[in-house]
């Protein structure tokens, strides 16, 4: 047990007149930062993949509407043509159109300087997102009494302005000593669990065992595991849940063992606008990801593969929804209304 | 559709003085061949996955034998350790000692020429594999009326003497215009599937599409594939089966979505002195397999991992267990016992 929270990554940097990106797609081995100056490299880094996780796609598109303005100067066309290049980056998180959104927002205010507003803007996104993470942490953590716990992909600093969504109540829950071992699927095909989850849990001294998809079925089943907790790229209005492929797997494998199955998202990543997770679009990317491995051929020519990047988790089979502005417990759309101030 | 079944993969070859071995580890990119001219060479390469699939393993040991019985010539104990030593190679798989059991039993015989009596039985064991796979196709091919299938790590002829069963099943079904397409586990940690069944099939023309684990439960809940179809490493007398890893996930997810599941294997897979799969040793492997990828290291220093290679499902999940003895329907003890001619 240990009461450190070291948390010492920052992905998203903003460097007075660039972003600076961790680049995800070469950790653990290198530690390489790409400096993005337009909403296009912003753009580009979001959809190669250098930045990933709903929460950071968000902060790196908040800072990117910000350089538009800067550019485009006082040509609203133009400001809007960047602004939709930009959402088209990537399908899925809904974070990334809301953060534009909310900088649309500072833009219909009209306000003088406003290059200068909407940097400003960037900055209170990312500082606010911040402080969810260690909000949720709080509150999430709070729901975890006791055992292991298992979780996919990557939803610590690296996916997040710092600290992290999912991640962030495993660090919270570990603090207060009540996670003995963080089980993390590797989480095929990227490998975000063993790549980053890995590299920001061993940096902070939080005992993490990698497994194989395959195998989360058999650690359930072995009833050391209390909660598995999750991420999403967007919380649909009756709390469906989009997160990275493999998480409705581990939900329905939950479900069978009595497993608690939680997922931690800043109320960012709801959108009331999408009824359910059949509105949600869901990403794929090119077989190519699936058929080589570290650049060489894995497969026969002439195999497919299918890629989605997504998949969608029923609210049914979630027990807890925790964001900033508290829990949705078996979370459905009164709850989700409530949640968001909404009459139902 | 196509009745064609090229089938012309064949990875255990005897030559006449030693085994040719199709070296798995090395497909598809490279077509290795490797001699092995003694019963501890066999036993190295059981244990390093040169040959990997259950009754392939058992075809190899039974050549083993052979060798040994070459090598000992009159010296009993010798032979006893040599047998012992392979019977060692690697825990899960039962066809391993199944076949130094059956090799055993024409020792116990005490023929003149012990060597020519032991090959003649390799020869034979790998006919009746290849002979009983054939069958299997027939019987379990008959149970897909139509739709697609899904299919984990390999189980085809490079896992076999030839054919295969879960991939025989499939060979046979799509060869009379039942299924649509071949949906495979890329499988990790070894990728059997992407490298190996991938490879089989596009052989054979038969279109195969590749996923990872993680989407099976997206894929099994869009109501396409009527069937998971799956081998065996080891079937206990209560109709548990150990398999791959990630065969237990599949079948949970099977059940939940209305999908039913098969198990293909022969009978020398079943092992009636397992009570149940608590009873099976589940084989672990190194932590190396999930920390690094293509040799280089993927995960920070400092992270566990656990590697699991097989996994047990319960006979309650398993829709039918098809030998080329016969199908158990809602495999148990009485169907069991039944099949293999116990009384109960």
């Amino acid at each position: 047990m240990t009461t450190r929270e070291n948390d010492g990554v920052r992905a998203v940097i903003w460097a007075g007149d660039c972003l600076r990106l961790l680049d995800q797609r070469r950790l653990p081995s290198d530690t390489v930062w790409i400096e993005a100056s337009t909403v296009d490299e912003v753009a580009s880094a979001i959809r190669d993949m250098v930045v990933r996780g709903a929460p950071a796609i968000g902060i790196a598109a908040a800072y990117g509407v910000a350089m538009a303005a800067r550019a485009c100067g006082s040509d609203p066309d133009a400001l809007d043509a960047a602004l939709a290049r930009l959402a088209a980056a990537r399908p899925t998180a809904v974070n990334l159109r809301w953060a534009i959104e909310r900088q649309r927002g500072r833009i219909a205010e009209g306000a003088g300087d406003l290059a200068a507003v909407l940097l400003a803007e960037a900055v209170a996104i990312h500082e606010e997102d911040v402080t969810a993470n260690r909000r949720m942490g709080v509150l999430g953590g709070a729901l975890i009494e006791s055992g292991d716990v298992l979780t996919h992909c990557n939803t610590g600093s690296l996916a997040t302005g710092g600290y992290g969504t999912a991640l962030g109540v495993i660090r919270s829950a570990y603090a207060d000593g009540r996670i003995g071992r963080v089980y993390a699927d590797e989480t095929r095909p990227w490998l975000q669990g063993a790549r980053l989850t890995a590299w920001e849990l061993v940096q902070d001294g939080i005992p993490v065992t990698l497994l194989c998809e395959g195998a989360a079925a058999t650690l359930l089943a072995r009833g050391e595991v209390s909660w598995v907790v999750a991420g999403a790229d967007r919380i649909a209005a009756n709390g469906d849940v989009a997160n990275k492929i493999g998480t409705y797997s581990l939900a329905v494998l939950a479900r069978y063992h009595g497993v608690r199955f939680m997922v931690v998202a800043p109320t960012s990543t709801i959108d009331m606008n999408t009824p359910d997770g059949a509105a949600i679009p869901i990403e794929e990317r090119p077989a190519d990801e699936l058929l080589s491995l570290a650049g060489q051929p894995v497969a026969a020519a002439g195999a497919g593969a299918w890629n989605p990047v997504f998949d969608v988790t029923p609210a049914g089979l979630i027990d807890a929804i925790v964001t900033e502005a508290g829990i949705v417990e078996q979370p459905g759309l009164a709850g989700m209304h409530e949640l968001m101030g909404w009459r139902a």
